[in-house]
């Protein structure tokens, strides 16, 4: 990882973990069920979006800490998704990063409800915590839009379904992966209150790397011999073509912020971390 | 029913009804999807919430189509719970209000899933459609808060895990049941932007009904011969003290807002008609 990239990361990340604590304590919240919710939320996750949320808003000129309960809500919300799609009637996944899923190590009801609350939270967050009325309700709106029907959860239906083309299979990763994504960069780009043109950009950008982020995710799973079947990039194209796609989403990505100036390097090394991650 | 309440219904109902199939139309989310979130959305319920919250906002002087989209979204949030209580996991029922239950009618994972759309949906439409950024805020807190870990899903964790006491017993009805109907009512004051001391007024009201509500749906069960576990209020009474016991909170829900004023009867009549509904 760039080393810049690097530092900026880690000092994001340290005012991030102890506020994301914080807010997660729930002393109101029937004990197992808060347990369940922290037990997905603090596995061992890369915090990519929450990191994407803050190096935007920080890029655009807003105090990292007005971006915190942002960058906690899509944490949540994330969080929440993996704890439903790995449940016995989707995914049925018994492990995630090397550990019993939630249901395996509580049982389904409980990951289910621990999954409600903290989709239900996030935007309790964003209503106590945003800085102002206005933020809450951009907020708010761009986390529903990402997450609901037409963005993440109907992405999950797309990909229960299965997928047979490209375009559907680009389509269902927009939504599945993309916009949630996207909505980290842009709401970073809220709390620092930028005009119209740069939130179109920092968006496209985020499009873009959403994409990207899947394409790589794919070129990670088939290492790993996994199914190649129709929602895998892999089963659509060759290698090569994939390794080609992705460069030309990473070239989308930096040129569309690139105008905004040297503050976006951060974000503009972020895309070269997740095109070279591993895992 | 008294009839200057069952005429006030129909007049909401009317504008309510209409509004809640165009805010459902959902052209961009999977059909399935779509559809399932429909089925259990349009399935002959009592719309207890939203005409709570349209009576609440009228009585408080607002105009009913700023609470339009706050009666929606209590609506949205009441049906996701029932479709996610349903599930094999929670109370595996097969069948509500004489058709299949949604995970029946169509699969666990779209029941899941369009349980999670409705949700998030519901915050969607606030954000959306509230007058303004005051108002999306005021709403969102109140139905995040209501209806998540402190709230309904703790409650619902509550009545899972069982209760022993009477104390724990309205402890986890006030969360399960009683939240969402308070924030409804207390909802609709917020459209009419009442002072702090009528919202604490609307706000005992709506905590009171939501027991009344509770306490008649135990006295319903009994009359059909359900199971009295420890989780219905004829566990620990007799069935004369649960009638008297629903007659002091009605008197309390009464005297929480009769000093509002003349306006405020429908509500009053309410009480009555949650007392006597027969299922």
């Amino acid at each position: 990882m760039n080393p810049a990239l690097k530092s900026s990361l880690r000092r994001v990340m340290a005012q991030f973990e102890p506020y994301l604590t914080e807010v997660t304590a729930w002393p109101q919240w029937p004990s197992t069920l808060a347990e369940a919710a922290r037990y997905s939320l603090f596995s061992g996750g890369k915090r990519v979006r929450p990191s994407l949320a803050l190096l935007s808003a920080e890029a655009m000129g807003a105090e990292l800490s007005t971006a915190l309960p942002w960058a906690a809500a899509v944490e949540l919300v994330h969080t929440y998704s993996l704890i439903h799609d790995d449940l016995p009637s989707m995914d049925d996944d018994d492990e995630r990063r090397g550990r019993p899923t939630c249901h395996k190590r509580f049982d389904e009801a409980t990951a289910i409800l621990a999954g409600d609350a903290l989709l239900t939270e996030s935007f309790a967050l964003i209503s106590r915590s945003a800085p102002s009325a206005a933020f809450a309700q951009d907020w708010t709106r761009l986390l529903a839009e990402a997450s609901g029907g037409r963005g993440m959860v109907g992405g999950q239906v797309e990909d229960i379904d299965g997928v047979e083309s490209l375009e559907a299979l680009l389509s269902m990763q927009q939504k599945k992966t993309g916009a949630l994504i996207r909505a980290s960069v842009v709401g970073g780009g809220v709390s620092a209150g930028v005009d119209l043109e740069s939130l179109a950009r920092l968006e496209r950008y985020g499009e873009a790397l959403g994409t990207l982020f899947q394409l790589t995710d794919d070129l990670i799973d088939a290492d790993q011999d996994a199914e190649r079947d129709g929602n895998s990039f892999l089963h659509h194209m060759s290698k090569e073509e994939v390794l080609e796609e992705r460069g030309r989403y990473a070239e989308r990505a930096i040129s569309a912020i690139s105008p905004l100036g040297p503050q976006v390097s951060p974000l503009i090394h972020f895309v070269d971390y997740i095109t070279h991650r591993e895992k």
